[in-house]
């Protein structure tokens, strides 16, 4: 694998490197750490990587590891500022490369499209790091839906709450400074980058889609262009309601992201905060909270855990599972299946389709925030 | 005091005469406990009273009690059906007699502005048993917010699933019968039943208004032509945005009633589920876990506890101090004050301008959800 | 009722009084409310009594309530300091009177042996406010265990950590020092006072009787005379083990009173700060909140409830459980029982035996404290 | 890095590999996975390791590696049954390699001395998988209570009970079938396997030293030999009390290590199944829930912490920070301290002291079970 951003002092790019090799199926070899030569070297020496391979820009690496042939990398991460993920991704499946490019593929829906048709006619893999999916006990919740074991979906409560946006003292920050600003962030802040979130995880664990919205996004510290929170109603294609909230002013909360699903005869509910749990409840009988590895477990959930019941396990292996799948679908091309592979789990991966779900969500959910009417088609 | 319904088989009845006698400042001397007459002398002999003083009729009895001059009971609660609480209380009042009413106060809003002015004519005093506003927890958090320890309010997430009407199957009961029932319960259920709790909860722990609505009624069983679950955006009067969730289909949630209050500067959580309990939440400092008794404790709550930290308290011991406060303006009214009441505490008991607050939320999201604007004014 | 004890100031008076009252089966007619004559008149006055009825002596109000007749009291409730529960219940006893004691009983084993014999000889009623195994689910998990849904009881743990003595300026208080002095608190502060609870709990859940201790007794504060932290191992009759713990050092907790029963096939959770809920859990599916009116419940457990799922209740609750359940038994010597009395849960009150095993608990633990040997036999 | 054991089918070797290389500080470049040759190359080749460097045994590995000079690698990690841990730890050394060995260092403690000397001898690195020790948040308990901020130490609470060898059909798994059998285990299953870790974890945070025992070990199936449960009283060097429990037949238990810290001030709590708070209660202000991340923390936790607020992390990026701190210790041998070391983190790797002390303790609640006298010095 070669990597693209993520030099000395980016957090996103570190989490990357360790999810790709945290299950030893991906090694790092190249990169081009950062659009600065010198410090791209820098970097990827600090990484124990051969100088060579430390390119002074992605155009160069993919150059150059295309002619390395079969001694070149097989993939691709991009872990850039957000505007930068389409022509690098581009470029790289045009030169041969799987991808698997850090969230939000593109700035906006018309460039992930593009990207679909770019992936189409490459016929090559893409891998988007919708982290979140990923946790073993999400896709316990999405599997214990899908067998029926809460009946039809009647309600969805999903929300994102941060803190971390709240005063205007918690601008000064480079994480804040280009979520903030349209030119890197596109038309939405908190829900281009939490909300979307939100709408992933409440669409996959429900196998539903969100048919329409009613928003509500607000701006909450004075000179702010984007919205930092967001509420909305949403409906489903199944006929269930939905609320999906999300906020970067919600002060003293982490990644509370947290979701709740209403059956007819059951509930779900899964938390990130504790993410190696889950909660069913019932009308007549006792809540059961369902922990990692304790009783039967999907056939999925398992191919995705590394440690039995009592080892908790977080957000680096959350992460690393859509890598390691990832890596099961690259070496199924060029070597055929290994019979431990779950075939099932391996294409659980977050691809194109869910880049362009995303994106299709942030911009129709500003538009319904915009309009005066309630409802919104998404 | 005297009671007008809560005949045998009733639930609310014993929960007022429970709370109304917790703390010894009110005694049961007679009632009309149901309109079948054998059964009101029959309930009132199974709870200790005078034969003589178990009336036919509410009617009987506001006459019989009234000639019993200072023999006579102080005031009434009235625990009908919701249809009969506005002319009961209205002959109560005409009777000379102070009320307290269960929950709501009358069936529409211009049944409470109504009793408004009948309340401001005999110049008697009416409580309204909102009971959540009770729970010493709740003043707590209240105090706080007011004290400025959360900053500017922002952000206000309440929400109160409950799943006993998620089926077909759960409309046999007597409960569900009347709340389903455009008749008895008016032009909501899950909004008039409980939403409406909410709404005042987030108002009253806030100290804010709610100025607009925008919201999503639905009914999800096959044939129920009142609300069933709702989801409602709001605007509060300081600039504030807000969500209020209430259902009556979420499969295994209890009276699961919870605000969040997001202010500048923190944040603050109480869940009736776990009552003894105010989290506090901070950008850089660890969140704090507020137990009843534990450290300083505002006055209002202090009023409202009867012991000390590690004895937890309930539902019936905020629904007492509804009344006992109720009796203390009473109280104070025939014999002055004496040193030991909290005069904050005992003007906080609802009365009739949460009762209009609370039956004009109820139109205003009935017609907030029937409309297709965004936003409807409150 | 009367009550000996509970004037002005006091705290586990008042919690007397709004138990034995809280479901209408018992009222407060007389007392003697201090050894002050005149501070028992006020408080009697504070509490609406007649004024005749306000004795200045125990001594008194038994000979006059005697005189009275069917009209004096049937019962009274004993709230003074330790060392006057014997001589007052004896009194009472042989006056005529049904007793319902504070806990404990006595100041030592051979007096609770002595009240044994009394209360034989006068076929009297006798009940000990031992309030924690008052509570709904402390009976359900009970009655869980009493059904096998655990399997044969392996190993108990169970622990009542306070915090409230951990320094020497928290011996000021009223409270503080009469439990930190053998003249009135008897040989034990700590095991007295809590440890003797967390004991009673355990064999009351499992329905077994500890055979053997190991105790640690230890005494934290400079001055300190008597015991204010202790750890003890336990043996049961059927082989299990077990640990207590009590604490009156452990800062920062309230009364954190806590028990676990792990059995061969599943365990058993029950805590008094969240004393609506039982965990079970088991080797090889979801563990189980089971929640106070959600799902079945035993009969006994919803003999002791009286409000559905979702409406909390708390200590005072359990409190009155005792007293309610106590005045049935009186009831049924007096008129016979009511069809809707759940015997069960009548017979269910702590009495002479349990006020027995208590003392003896306290003696035993203090010895085996003292010993070199491991093991002391109970 | 080389390793021996931890071939395919193996546990905790792939949790050493992952754990290993989490950082990227440390690779895996040679291995003795078996002692079955043709498993070892399996197992390698499975790895992608070059299959010149998949030894058939660990003397071979020795030997060749040492050859490699500089190409050879620097340590080795073992992750063998028990009773090898010791002989190929001392081959190791005599070799020139550092060791990182899982847990415990020797079958008894006389090895584990013998152990000490020979690293002293060879002036080589020794660390030990202690890994409960490498949470973030355990450090940070550490440090608060190092700073003062809970006072002297009163009191000490720590459990760590399991259920998973609970019944006689849990004894088939090959987990179960060593860790029972005095051969491969030694004289303790319950307190060797687990006990251990509690009491590491008590000293670890603490500071303190055990001085005295009191201990009842149980072994609870028919047939079984070694303890599978035990309850043991501490006292500690500075006078402190404690209590530490472990068992493998508490039904439902996962690894629910947890830790309670009464200090004169303040108490603290950790618990491994939610291992990303701290708990900090006092006695008179709202506890508060300390998070990983939220907050000021200490230089030590931070160098021990991958991710921001709000992104969990768990029990294998606590078993890296162990390796890769032991990376930085050789690596500041060969080549002198980054600046980015934080030294008080990189000295903070378990090593042979805490292993001489953990063998200590489990021969020491052995003989104190065994004695019919209370306390046993240690």
């Amino acid at each position: 694998m070669g990597m693209v951003g993520g030099g000395k002092g980016a957090f996103i790019g570190a989490v990357h490197r360790i999810s790709a090799q945290l299950d030893n199926q991906i090694e790092l070899v190249c990169g081009a750490f950062s659009s600065d030569p010198v410090n791209s070297v820098a970097s990827g020496k600090a990484l124990y990587l051969d100088e060579q391979r430390c390119y002074a820009s992605y155009q160069e690496m993919f150059e150059k590891e295309r002619e390395l042939g079969d001694d070149g990398m097989d993939m691709v991460a991009i872990v850039t500022p957000n505007h930068l993920h389409f022509p690098i991704a581009k470029m790289a499946l045009e030169h041969g490369f799987h991808v698997m490019s850090d969230k939000p593929a593109t700035v906006d829906l018309s460039e992930a499209l593009a990207l679909k048709e770019i992936i189409e006619q490459t016929g090559l893999l893409y891998g988007l790091t919708h982290t979140y999916t990923g946790y073993p006990m999400v896709k316990e919740a999405k599997a214990r839906i899908k067998k029926g074991l809460i009946g039809k979906v009647k309600k969805v409560v999903v929300e994102y709450p941060q803190g971390w946006l709240a005063n205007k003292s918690d601008e000064q920050s480079k994480q804040a400074a280009w979520r903030l600003d349209p030119k890197t962030a596109g038309i939405s802040c908190c829900m281009g980058d939490i909300g979307v979130h939100a709408a992933n995880l409440a669409e996959y664990v429900t196998g539903l889609e969100i048919t329409n919205l009613c928003a509500e996004l607000s701006s909450n510290v004075s000179g702010r262009v984007l919205d930092d929170d967001g509420s909305v109603l949403l409906r489903f294609n199944n006929g269930a309601q939905g609320v999906l909230l999300a906020s970067q002013i919600s002060v003293g909360e982490e990644n509370s992201l947290k979701l709740r699903v209403y059956g007819e005869t059951a509930s779900i509910e899964w938390s990130q905060l504790e993410p190696n749990s889950v909660w069913m409840k019932f009308a007549d009988k006792p809540s059961q909270l369902i922990r990692a590895g304790v009783g039967e477990m999907d056939e999925i959930t398992q191919a995705n855990m590394r440690t039995p019941a009592g080892h908790p396990e977080g957000y680096l292996e959350a992460f690393a599972n859509i890598y390691t799948q990832f890596s099961y679908q690259i070496r199924s091309r060029l070597f055929g299946l290994s019979e431990d592979v779950n075939i099932g789990a391996m294409n659980d991966v977050p691809g194109i389709n869910t880049a362009i779900r995303g994106m299709a969500f942030i911009e129709n959910v500003v538009a319904a925030s915009q309009s005066e009417l309630k409802w919104h088609p998404f």
